[in-house]
This record gives C-alpha cells, structure tokens and sequence, in this order.
C-alpha cells in the first residue's frame, strides 16, 4: 500500500520548468507556498528547514528582484546563501559556464538557483552538477517560480485556477514570463489567451490551445485575469519595434480598456513595468491591481520549492 | 500614571533625521549606542534583538562604509541582512524609487536603510512603506546617523555636550554630515560654529544661531571639538572650486592651525579623508584625533537605532 | 612540562605567506583540513567556532573562485561574513589602502582575509589592525591558501607529499601560486621542478633548490603531480608573449605530454583554466585531474585556517 504522505511529496529534483510538471506537482508546490506565505508574516519570519545548506545564487543576468526574492526565501529557511553575479562578457562560451558549476558543485552546496541569458543554459549545468537545481530564468525559454507566483496569486484571489479566463497581453514573443505561465495555467485548467501585436504573438499558441487577439478589447473581453507583460525592447533585434507611445494607445492596459474585462477582473504584472508603456499608473496603483502582492507571492514561492527541493537531498 | 519604562521608548517609527528628534528622543539613542559598544568588543559580537527579522540595505549611492556599518550593526542583532545597491543611472524617476520601495516592502522587510542622492527621497518612501525607514544620507540633506554617532564620540569623551564650543569646517554648504550636525549639536547645547570659505557657507546659519568665521584661526579658537569636512568636489556645480592646495592652505586642519583650539580639543572627520586637502596625515593620526573612534561608534550607534526602531514593529 | 596540546596549536597570528611556516605548522594545518572536508559533506554543514564572530573579505582585486571559498569557510564556521569588493581604480594610493583598513578594523572585525594586487600589500596591512589578516593573494608575492589546498589534495591522494616529483608548469614568472606552492612543498620534502618557456621561469629558481626545464617531455619524466598554470597574458607587460596556440603547442597540457609522466601521475590546476591554451579538455575533465577535488579542498583549508587563526583570539 502506497504510502500517502510520500504520494504528495513532490517528485522532482531539480525545478528547471513548468514543463514536465504534473498538476498535483504544482499543487503541492502551491500548497507549501499558501504555508509559506505565513511564515513571512510572522514577526520572527524563520523556520529550520535549510539550517546548515547551501543556497547559491547564480546569475549571469542581473535581476534585483528575483535575486532579492531567492536569498530572502533562503534565509527565512535558515539557509547559508551566497549571492554571485557573472558578468555575462565573461561567460562566452558554454564550456565556461560549465567550468563555473562545476567549480561550485564541488564547494558542495545543496541547492542552486541559475538565471542565465541562453534558452537551455540550466537544463545543461543541471546535467552536470550534484546538487539541486532551480531555474530563475533562462533566456526566453522559462521562468518557471514566476509562473507559481502568479497561479498562487490568483487562487488566492479566485479560489481556483480552472476555467477562469487569462489574458497574457503584450510581447509574448520575447517572454519567458509568458511561456511559462502558459504551460502551468493550460495545465490547471484556465482558459489562455495572447493577446498582441501580431509581430509580438510567437507562432504556435494556437497549436498549444491558446486563443491568440491582435485587438485588446477582443482578448479581454470577459477575462477574469489580466496579466501585463514589460515590453522587451532589449530582446527585439531588428524587425518592428513599437514606440512607447504607439504600443500604448493600442496595447497599453488603462482604464477603458480594463473595463471590457469582467468587473472583478484582476490586474498582474511581473515587473518591472514600464509606466505608461505596457501599463498606465492608474491601473497599475489602482483596487484592480494585484502586483504587490504578486511580490509577496514570489518569496512564498520561492520558499515553496527550496522546501520541495530539500526533500530529495540526503537526509531531507 | 505612566509607565517610566514606556516614557524611555524612542517615539519614531522611522528614522528620517535629526529635525524633530527632541534632546530625551537623542538621549535615548545615545544611552542605547553606550550598550551597543560593548557588544562588539565581546568575543561573541551577537545579540537575538533582531533575530528573524529582515533588514535591507538600499544604497541608490554608493558607500561601502555607512553600508558595511548597517550590514554589521544588523548581522550582530541577529538581523537577516540582504544588500542592495541600485545604480542611480537606472532610477530617473521618483516614480522608479517608489516601485522599487513598495517591491521590497511587499517582500515584507521589517527594516530598510536608504541612502539617495536627492534631498527629501527618503522622506518619500517613508510614507509608502509599513516598515521602519533609517535614512544613511539623502542628497545634501540628512544624515542623521553620522551626526549620532559624532555626539556619541563627544560624549564618550568630554562626559558631556552642553556648553562645549564644536568648530564645524570646511564645505558646509554640499554636506550634510554638517546639517544633521548643527541640529543635533544646538538641541544638546553645543555652541556650534560654522568655518570655511564665504563661498561654502550655506546663508541661513545665522538664524539657526550658528557663529560663522571665514579664517580658521578665528574659528578654532578656544574649541573644544574640531569637525573637518571633506571637500565634495563632485557636487561643485560652475562657480567657484578651489584648488586642493589652495584649499588646504587656508583650511586645511594642521598643528599650526590646531594649535588655535583648546588644548585638549578632539578633531574629527567624517570620512573618507582626502589627506592634504581638508586635513594634514599628522593631525589625523595624532593624538588628538578621534577619527577611528567614530568608525567604531558608527557601528553602535547603527545597532541604536535599529534595537529603537524595533521596539515599534509589531511584538517588538 | 609543556602541554602537548599546546605545542600542536598554529603558531602564528596571521596567515600572511608559507614563507615563515614549519613543517609543523603546515601540518597542522592541513589536519585540520581533513575534518573539515567532512564537514562540507555533512547534511548541515556547520561548526560554530566562529559564532558571532566577525569575518570581512576585503577584495581589492575581483576573485570569484577565493571570495566565494572563504565566503563559505565562514559562513559553515558560523561566521558573520561581510564582503567588500573594492575597485582597484579608486585606491591608488598605500596611504588610502591602509586608511580603509583602519577604518574596517575599527569596526572590530576578527578577521580580515585580503586580496590585492600588490606584493607586499597585506603585510603591510597586518601591521596595521589588530585583527587576524590571512593573505588571499597579493601581487606576484604569495598565495598561501591556494598552495595548502594543492598540498591537502596531493597528501590526500598521495599519502605523503616528501620524496614526491612534482612538475609546476607554464607561467612561473607571474604566479604567486608558484611562488607559494614551491616554498610549501620544498618544506615538506617534495622534489619541485619547474617547468616553461625560459622566458616565464623566473631568475633564482636554482638557488631556491629547484630544477628547471624548458621541454615538457624532459620536466614531466617521472612526475607524480602535473601542476599547470593559468597562462596570465595580463600581466605580461612588453616584452614576450606568446600566441595562445604556440603556447599550447609547446607547453599545454595534452595526453601525448601527459604520457611522459608516472602512469598514476595527478593532474593539478588552480583554476579559472584557460582550456587549449595550458591544458587540454580531454586532460582537464580527464581520469588523471584532481582539478574539483582542488576546489572542495579549498573550503576545507579556508575552514581550517580560519580555525587556526581563531585561536589566538581573545578567548579563542
């Protein structure tokens, strides 16, 4: 007979995606975090499970906020963290990035959290190392705590997470966020829209069941959640880039174009936004808006596979 | 009948400045940084006060020693420590700094320490946040824990304040080391002069009650503490820059010029030094100096303010 | 009587170079190293030796790989650790470099582990503060940490390290690991050739009792160790440099060289490795390197020199 509490742990070692996750594993990844969310809210905002481990953060991209997010999830856990920003000029070629893991893993530590600019660049250094691996961004391929966050945002708010509708608006070609979010929402069964500029909608959504609207009073018509994407200037090489000003009149979430979304709809964005391009202020700031508290999420979350993670370590 | 335990409690939630702090509300900080000093002369350096808690370090300015000063104040409190140091290139808005206070506020900090290049920023975000706010220097505003720990090394020297004659010199005009100074020194009854080029002299001294002097012998004259400033080029905007040797020549402190004040008169200096502009080597490694003194009452004043703003965050 | 215990502790304050160690201290400390490599195998990797317990890693020059590894020593020991990484660019003067020295020992740190890019630099500034100093490499000088580690992994591997052949290989000139490595072994009674192109083998090296060779096939006869050398172009200023492929041609590391060698000869490299132009991939990732196990050595020998430097704290 199958042991019930060990159904339920989660059975992965590493996190490297959303992709290959079950929807009972992103339940229990959901439901450690709804735990963790209270451990932050305590005044001594501590708990033992990662006392005496070794958490790297590893990026080669700079990110404030998701690093932020990792070394205070790892130290709530009691975890060692050591911070290590590459400058990516350094790290040219993938024997390099590999020579660098390599390094790490042999100072023995139990868990490290890789953003990298190449799609890929985590799968690869996970294949080589001891430890656990999470990925916290990997060039446009996924950024799967990201897409956690948001799901446990909006079960928070909503209840659940099937059937209710979600607009992912903007440059859903160039994002990570995006792709992500589409994988864990298909799978726990919301109704997934893109909705952008045509040169800004990836070709295959449709094949993936995602309804895709050139026109945002079409797209969110009804959505229950409206989730605004940081239009990524930096990733566009060549090809259409929009002005700020035109990409806002036509694409740019402010009040009236809220107001085709269901009454109680909620607003999200990963951050960081660009005000007035993607999103007005009025919006960003106002009762619609869940964006705050989706950075709360991010730290539960984080905490969330940390604790997964260290299940599978020796002794876990 | 009040509580005289509770009357002792520092009343601010924040730390902004020295404007409004009364002389009790000084005292109090002071009275806790003579304790704090003998925590970091123990073996174990290590008190739980903070312990669980969250501090963030938010340099918009770089400042390794007013940072590392927090970051050991807070670790020795038992603090988890995250620093963060935002270039100030990629904050041109206030709108930014506000987004990037509420993302770490919803990470649920119970202390951020901020320093900004703009008079008033911290000000700013004080009112946005719910966690305490210590302002390390804001633009050429305040910086009130610098002038704390100076009246700590006065203190701890001369057994008192009141009534001592505190010469203030040099570039008064871009520091605000000297305006959280002459608040504090005046509210505990220093007589405080001002000394410097004419050009560097903030007008409205005088109505603070400030003596001004434009000739250093005139100045130190029977002082009992010499604070020398450091010449802030970097903040000379047009008009008149002086020469470091013209500078030094007329207020650069050495013993000839030393020799105007009391004999047993302490010098300072805020760091860090430009050696043979705003001070001689022999006058700042002599034996009137008091300058390493105040890197060790930076730290205890720090741990001060934190233990006094912790006594408001909730079960605190 | 002398106290048995007593004769077996480190003798020295510092950790400043291997110059000026015994035998006997080295072996100290490198048995202290053999606990705490099972240290960092443990599920929770922590000591507390160093509770509450000041560590400041003070980088003058960028390190990666070192400031990591003593990031960690630290952190297991228990060690509050605080790092500062100090551009080079704004210390040019011996004056501002011991200015900033003074003012983190008055911060009363315990220890202070510097890198800098001057020979000399770090005795310079052990002289100065009243904390423990270990050197993390200054100039072409020393490196001592970096040449117990390769010692700890010979002995660990070797079981001795007296009446060893080992080959150092490429770039004398310039290493301060050379430097270290050849006055630890020499110590402990290996027999240290060097190895490279007349040009990079520095003057005196015979007189130091070292064998020198310009030919691998000649320099590797017989060799136990094979320790190559980051080829260090950065610091060749004028004079001969040699084309990476050339170099490689001559004196990389590849099997058919390798061959030369004992048939259980150790492949040694202190890292980051320049792979084609010293070493060889296939020999770096290869049966005979021990090139990971140098790198877990290395946190195992930070951990034991911060414990040996402890105890002469007070109440250590």
């Amino acid at each position: 007979m199958p042991d019930p509490q060990r159904e339920l742990r989660f059975p992965h070692r590493h996190l490297l995606g959303i992709e290959g996750l079950s929807p009972l594993d992103i339940a229990i990844l959901l439901d450690l975090a709804d735990e963790a969310v209270e451990v932050s809210r305590q005044v001594e905002k501590k708990r033992s499970t990662l006392r005496g481990r070794t958490l790297i953060n590893l990026f080669f991209e700079a990110s404030t906020r998701t690093q932020s997010s990792f070394e205070l999830a790892g130290k709530r856990l009691g975890a060692d963290v050591m911070n290590m920003s590459v400058a990516s000029s350094s790290v040219k070629k993938g024997e390099t990035l590999i020579d660098t893991a390599m390094t790490l893993n042999a100072m023995r530590p139990d868990i490290i959290v890789v953003r990298h600019a190449q799609a890929g660049a985590v799968h690869l250094l996970a294949k080589k190392v001891d430890c656990a691996v999470v990925n916290a961004g990997d060039g446009a391929h996924e950024h799967p705590t990201q897409a956690l966050l948001d799901a446990l945002t909006i079960r928070r708010n909503k209840g659940k997470v099937a059937g209710l509708i979600v607009a992912i608006c903007g440059d859903i070609l160039h994002s990570r966020v995006a792709r992500s979010n589409i994988l864990l929402l298909s799978a726990l069964g919301a109704r997934v829209r893109a909705v952008g500029p045509s040169t800004l909608l990836p070709a295959g959504l449709k094949r993936m069941g995602i309804e895709t609207f050139t026109d945002m009073k079409a797209g969110l018509r009804d959505a229950d959640i409206v989730m605004m994407l940081r239009l990524q200037r930096e990733r566009m090489q060549g090809g259409f880039i929009p002005s700020a000003r035109e990409f806002f009149r036509f694409f740019g979430l402010d009040e009236a174009k809220l107001a085709f979304a269901k009454p109680d709809a909620l607003v999200m964005h990963p951050g960081p936004m660009n005000r007035g391009v993607e999103i007005d202020s009025a919006v960003a700031d106002g009762a619609h808006s869940r964006i705050r508290e989706q950075v709360e999420m991010g730290v539960a979350v984080r905490m969330a596979v940390l604790e997964a993670l260290a299940q599978h370590l020796p002794n876990g």
